[in-house]
């Protein structure tokens, strides 16, 4: 772990002086994105050396053909892929006919880069001496717009520092693209046309299988030390390819720029027959604004962003960097704008995990877009799984399920799973759990029930089939068993009885029950309309509710903890602290199955149990079960640490809750798991953003009221957040020994803080 | 199940009628093969409609790259996969320039096939119009010589009927082909070089990545009415093909004739640079023997097999074809004379299983090859592991055992482990037990200790290395437990404590510990020699002992029974007949998960640990066991009805013996399994064998000594079968009533029949 390249810095990251070994990394670190489209932090000029070239579109996806080693039934055909997308960003650049490659020169000086969180930009610059001794000085900045949501911006600086220069520009669209994760090179995208008018460039194309139709564009401008020049250029157009270039004699000291604008519009939000001219619409738009008007706009954006999800640790650097790095990546990969959209573990900056939705969504992000968000965006991804109900029908169908039960996938861009191994496909099936608690905690959380009787209810009475037809009765213990499963710790596969999902299920059928009578008592319309639609019957719910009452939870009366699955104590019971460092991670150094022998977690499973169900047990509990299972917890999956964290810090164990904290918040930035040049772990982001606000703020919902419990590690001074709850903010800035409340909103609200009932009223500040 | 289209016979597999629905299956049913090379069914001319061209050289494979969802260490790079070979068998034929094929015909008529089993041969004859409406009758014959086993001969005879005709033949070799089961249509062969000269024609290619050198040859001749021609040809040659077309004016009633010898050298056998002079002497010693004669040497190499292993069955052609159905392919695939080879699942009907070598070899091929053929072929097949022994320890060390522990690969071509799903490769590591009890049971039939001192032991003591390090300790159990396996039953996978792994891991360690003993005792400078090599230590061999002296079995103490594995009984224990019929065979029609969730077993598996260790439990226990897990088998796996057979004949439930029989022995015939166009099941045909000696004749070695226990299903007037038992041959047959022994040998034997000693002598009948 722990590449160390990155500076400390409170709002930016900064890498200095040129490493090609960090060159995928700093790309991962340094992507862009605006919700709408995404762009790793590659250089606009060519670069020979080892690079990860990655663009992509917002929702477009491509349906990979299945590849397994023995097929087996129930497999979906088609595995979704996350998309590279035509290049929009590269600028090649030419000095007295040598092309500028930061792999081939014979020195690069004072390189710098910075990704500015604060106002949503990445620049960069170096000071480069090329083989033909000509000597520049090259400085870049760009940005994806948030305003204007399918552009992007770059400004393009080149200096001669030794001598004057011929420097050409040859800004281009490149769609001969493909795939780092495609094992056999296939092309995903049909170019249909290429055209250029004026300065600007258009690429449309479709993907294949799934048909959606992009147009790239671009558009250039150059200017010589800020005076625009209007010149001649040359077009050079390939089958999937189209280049400007533009020729300049530079004096030295003088400075050339290209000013790029360029980025997507798809069918997914425009005629397909208008992408060009919807293209042409949006190029003229920003190029009339300019470079730096628009710049101006994005940092207006972000600081609003910023003035609600913001949250400051005084007194250590390092950790106020991670919390920051972690909101603002969030933010560029969701900002709730397009219901059809969710969070992709790796958003847009990278490839790997195939499809865009995982109960990641439910179980970690929901909690950060609720509280840093108007209360819609929260919605907007409760109802994505509500639009594919359907789907998760058929999906269950095709298991062998009947009657209307849903299983939700563990993998979609669409609604239909992409997933294709069957300990994760058919087994990980706890995913619909987190969908069910996702609905409770935003009730919980918002106070809105209306979700529920509109459309929150049909997906919890497929999810509540579900589980009742997927549990059987056990002759031998007389009670309810779930057999098959994996549970969050995919370091176990295919056990019995999982202690998580046993539990997940009888809350679901309970919860669904709970509704259903709180929704014929109080919506007797949408009652009436929900029983006819899913044909429900009052000895159905008698059914569900013999599988809630009677459910079998593994238990070990001698250590008095729920064991994590069957047969637990079977295992050679070695912690952690047992592993040689050399033989972690576990995932890399050890074969599979001695993985799974192994009593090693990957990730909180009971303990993820705790998390969500905490009220339903004792602090003593929770400390008998963390004391018997962090230890066995290698925590190599990005969601581990984020919930250990709010757990320690409950328990009071404030070591060992920053640790776990600066582990999640700076997981990329430091490179835990050696893997960040793959892209970044966003759904975790948000775990991180819980582990201050849940873990060292202590923030829950008790009965409609919001609580605090705020405790500072000993490494900071302070720390303060935002809350949205129910439409008031309340910021809360915790110190050693006090805490101050503030409320934004327009009438009094009573919180709770350590338990003690606190009235805040609006702009009047509280100190407890 | 049952195509019903085989006509019954009691020496050969006759189709009458041409229906393009049979053809593939056909194929499959009606291969040839000489231990050397195959050859499926595939029609000689070209041919329009479905078929599955396959032509195989024994040993020559290609690893082709493992491809999996999410990799997981410890995967084999390589998937070995059985290729085809270049064809050599096809002749076109043309008339008055229309091509003959049975797809396009105007009529097809007394179309008929004939695989004569006794002599070693494929016939097939019809009459056929064509669009230009000469009728044709054609005759042809074809076999894979056992005696020059590097070539194989076909006549190819057409008469016009109605009228004169041009008549051509295009014999040719093709090694444009491509596997069936290549999920891309990549090509596994590069084409060196394309020659002729005189009637021989020759291709020289070898595999790509393993570089195998193959030479496919043939030699024609044309000839009228039984009268050689001597005419010109025109020789076509491509890339990867090489055609010579003889043209023929036949009048209405005459008789052209294509004779076609052809075959291949391969490098495994020869220096690569000899392949071509090889195959032309071999070409030009068959064409001066003529096909006549090496037919009439065909038949005596039958003859030869048949005296030894064949079995007949009165009064039941149906049984009777099924056995020698069985038994002919059986030496078709194996015949003991290339310690190199082993028997693959599907033989050289077939591409699917990949690999050649399972552990089917030992648990039940062994068996037939020690008691039909002399006792080296099965030692040889022993000395295959031995020879894989290092790159056992090797694949062990991959997934982290140490000291020199073996784990012998799930399938392989050259001792490499080339499967590649985690639950099976990783985890049905019972395997190891079978290659340890095939020692066992070498010696317990053939009384040739010989070879354990000499290679075997250090075979068992790589075997009981892994076994003691792959239990653990249970502190809840007090007891040595294994976790996480895949059993016999791959219809369940990743369980813990499989009964059957267990107990042959325990009998593997004590086996192990016993053959140390003897061998310090009897044969000490093998005992010094091998303990210097394996490092082995006293204080390891007691490591071992506390591992096999305190193994953990799950038992159900109501039911009385051994629990196939930890949790059986919270499985919601519905039986087969409570399965509708249309939800079979569940592994096509369930999803996977449901499958394992449900109590359903694939083959025998607790019954399969009664079979090996059948002497170490009473036949009550094997009765209450039968009871118990025969209602749960829906006998998915061709190995699954022999041993059910065995074991119902000895409980004396003969109707279901006599069912389990007729389910193993016209497993293919009968296509219960609705594959059988993949290829046969070959090694479940020893199983077969089996069922009849073991199941019926009651076989069994009792201290040294040969017992029987005839027993008769009601539909049979009576069997008989021979035995070579420790170089003397004893012939069985059993009537209702009486059994009649006769011995071939020099000295007298004494046998146990029902538990009673009876001496046979030489040459003399003996009635009991």
């Amino acid at each position: 772990m722990n590449n160390n390249y990155i500076q400390p810095d409170s709002w930016s990251i900064i890498e200095e002086g040129f490493d090609a070994k960090h060159v995928k990394s700093t790309e991962s670190l340094m992507s862009l994105g605006n919700g709408a489209m995404g762009q790793r932090a590659n250089f606009e000029e060519h670069y020979s050396g080892e690079t990860f070239q990655g663009s992509y579109v917002a929702g477009v996806y491509y349906p990979d053909k299945t590849r397994v080693g023995w097929w087996k039934n129930g497999y979906p055909e088609y595995f979704a892929k996350v998309l590279n997308a035509p290049n929009w960003i590269g600028i090649n650049v030419t000095i007295n006919g040598e092309a500028l490659d930061l792999a081939k020169c014979i020195k690069v000086e004072n390189f710098r880069r910075e990704l500015n969180m604060k106002e949503g930009w990445l620049s960069r610059s170096f000071m480069a001496t090329l083989h033909n001794f000509i000597e520049v000085k090259v400085e870049t900045k760009r940005f994806l717009s948030l305003d204007i949501d399918e552009v992007g911006a770059i400004v393009y600086h080149v200096t001669p520092l030794n001598n004057d220069a011929q420097i050409d520009f040859s800004p281009y669209l490149d769609n001969g693209i493909t795939n780092e994760d495609s094992n056999w090179d296939d092309k995903f995208w049909d170019v249909l046309s290429v055209n250029h008018e004026d300065e600007q460039a258009f690429i449309v194309s479709k993907t294949m299988k799934t048909h959606f139709y992009v147009c790239t564009s671009m558009q250039t401008q150059v200017s010589l030390n800020g005076t625009i020049l209007k010149q001649d250029k040359i077009v050079n157009d390939a089958i999937d390819k189209i280049a400007f270039t533009y020729q300049n004699q530079v004096s030295k000291g003088d400075t050339i720029t290209l000013t790029k604008f360029g980025g997507y519009t798809s069918d997914r939000n425009h005629d397909k027959n208008a992408l060009v001219s919807e293209a042409k619409k949006t190029l003229n738009q920003v190029s009339e604004l300019g470079f730096d008007t628009l710049l101006e706009k994005q940092r207006q954006a972000w600081a609003k962003i910023w003035d609600m999800a913001d949250i400051t640790i005084e007194g250590d650097v390092a950790a106020q960097q991670g919390i920051r790095f972690n909101i603002f990546h969030l933010n560029q990969t969701y900002l709730g704008k397009d219901a059809r959209l969710n969070i992709g573990p790796k958003g847009f900056t990278g490839e790997k995990y195939g499809g865009s939705t995982y109960w990641d969504t439910e179980a970690y992000c929901i909690p950060f877009y609720m509280a840093t968000k108007d209360q819609n965006v929260a919605k907007s991804l409760l109802e994505y799984r509500y639009h594919h109900l359907e789907k998760a029908i058929e999906n269950a169908e095709k298991l062998g399920f009947t009657n209307g039960a849903a299983l939700f996938p563990m993998v979609t861009m669409n609604g239909e799973e992409c997933h294709n191994e069957w300990e994760i496909t058919f087994e990980e099936i706890h995913r619909n759990g987190a969908i069910a608690f996702a609905i409770f905690n935003y009730h919980r959380f918002t106070g809105d029930y209306s979700y529920i009787p509109q459309k929150g209810l049909e997906v919890l009475i497929g999810i509540a089939r579900f589980w009742q037809q997927r549990a059987n009765f056990s002759e031998a213990k007389q009670q309810y068993v779930i057999l098959g499963v994996t549970g969050p710790n995919e370091y176990e596969n295919n056990v019995n009885n999982n202690w998580y999902t046993n539990y997940i299920a009888k809350w679901c059928i309970d919860y669904a029950l709970e509704t259903i009578e709180r929704v014929e008592r109080e919506y007797s319309s949408d009652f009436t309309r929900i029983m006819h639609k899913a044909k429900l019957s009052k000895s159905e719910l008698s059914e569900w509710k013999a599988v809630a009452d009677n459910m079998y939870f593994p238990f070990d009366e001698e250590r008095n903890v729920y064991l994590q699955q069957d047969g637990f104590l079977d295992k050679e019971l070695i912690t952690v602290s047992d592993l040689p460092k050399r033989e972690r991670p576990i995932n890399q150094k050890w074969s599979w199955d001695r993985i799974l022998r192994s009593p090693y977690i990957k990730q909180a499973d009971i303990l993820q149990g705790f998390y969500f169900f905490e009220d339903h047990f004792s602090t003593e509990e929770l400390e008998r079960h963390f004391n018997f299972y962090e230890p066995f917890t290698v925590h190599e999956s990005s969601l581990s640490p984020c919930v250990h964290s709010i757990q320690a810090a409950k328990l009071n164990r404030m070591d060992q809750a920053y640790a776990f904290y600066l582990r999640t918040s700076r997981l990329d930035l430091d490179d835990y798991n050696h893997e960040v040049e793959e892209g970044l772990h966003i759904t975790s982001m948000a775990g991180t953003w819980m582990s201050i606000v849940e873990g060292f703020g202590g923030m829950r919902i008790v009965n409609d009221t919001l609580s605090f419990e705020p405790k500072i590690p000993e490494q900071w001074e302070g720390f303060s957040f935002k809350i949205n709850f129910r439409n008031q903010i309340i910021k809360v800035k915790a110190h050693k020994g006090q805490t101050h409340f503030e409320l934004e909103g327009n009438q009094d609200l009573e919180i709770l803080v350590h338990g003690n009932k606190v009235m805040i009223s609006p702009n009047n500040l509280v100190t407890v």
